[in-house]
C-alpha cells in the first residue's frame, strides 16, 4: 500500500502510513502448506511446518520479523549517527530470532542483534552507546517490547 | 538457519530453533538505502526513506513485520482448528500495519487483521472466538504484545 495519509484525530492531524501483508494457509499444521506476501509485491514465499520448526528450506514468520527488526534497527541506528553529524559509510546489522519449546507453548524468547558500523572518526564507546538507545527506542523495537533483547555493537 | 538443537537450561532440555536475518544500510536517513535479507536466502530486497515514509516502490520494515505476523496467525488459526477436529481447506488473513506520527515519533499504533476461511461446516461464531483467540496466543501476536490489534474474522 502506498505513501500516507493525514488522518483528524482528536488531537490534530496526523501522518499515517498503512503497510499490508497477508498469508494463506491451506490444510493442518503437520502436512499443510502457506504462502506469505508483501503487499509491496517485493516478496511473495512457501513456509511450512518443516519451515519453521525443522529444517526444511523456505521462510518462517521469525526470520520474517528478525528482517523488519533489523531493517529498522540498522536504518534508525544511521539516521541517529548522521543527526549527531556523523558520516555514515554503513551500518550492518543481523538479528538472531530465538524460538524455544519451553513446556506446551513455542515461544519468541529473545532476539540478539548484532551491529557493525563503519563510521570514520566515531568512537567505540559512542558507538555501543548509539545502539543501545536504537535497540530501546527504533520503531520495531518498540512494538517488539516484550521480547528480551541483546545488541553487540562492533566498528569495522 | 537450519533446524533446532536441544539445550540443557536450569529448567531441563529445551528445543530452540534460532532464524536469522539481517539488514544493511548505507548513508543517512534521507539519501541513504538498504538492503534487507532472511537468513533462509528466500528474500533479498532494497529498502529506503521513499519506500518507508514516502510511497517509493520497495519493501519496508512494516510490511515485513505485518508478513510474519499473518504467516503466524494463518498457520495458527488452521492448526487449531484442525486440532478441534475441523477440516481446514484455507485460512487466508490480510494484516494492515499502521504506522503513524504524532508529535516527533513514528510508532506502530496499530495492526487490524482480517481472516478469511474456508471450514466446511464451521459456524461463523465459532470461527469468530478461534480468530479471537490466535490475535491473543499465536507466537507472533504475544511478540507484539505492546501493539493495539484488532481481527476481523469472516466465513468463505
Amino acid at each position: 500500500m502506498a505513501g500516507g495519509s493525514l488522518t483528524l484525530t482528536e488531537t490534530g492531524f496526523v501522518l499515517m502510513i498503512d503497510r499490508t501483508a497477508g498469508a494463506r494457509w491451506e490444510g493442518n499444521l503437520k502436512d499443510g502448506n502457506g504462502t506469505v506476501r508483501l503487499g509491496s509485491g517485493a516478496f511473495e514465499g512457501k513456509y511450512a511446518f518443516g519451515t519453521r520448526f525443522e529444517s526444511a528450506a523456505g521462510t518462517n514468520p521469525e526470520e520474517l520479523l528478525g528482517a523488519a527488526h533489523a531493517a529498522c534497527f540498522s536504518m534508525a541506528l544511521a539516521a541517529g549517527l548522521a543527526r549527531a553529524g556523523h558520516s555514515v559509510k554503513s551500518v550492518d546489522t543481523s538479528a538472531v530470532v530465538h524460538l524455544a519449546k519451553v513446556g506446551d507453548a513455542f515461544t519468541i524468547t529473545g532476539i540478539d542483534l548484532v551491529t557493525t558500523g563503519d563510521v570514520p572518526g566515531l568512537a567505540a564507546a559512542d558507538f555501543a552507546r548509539a545502539a543501545e538507545d536504537t535497540k530501546k527506542n527504533c520503531i520495531v523495537s518498540r512494538a517488539l517490547a516484550a521480547v528480551p533483547m541483546k545488541v553487540e555493537a562492533r566498528l569495522a
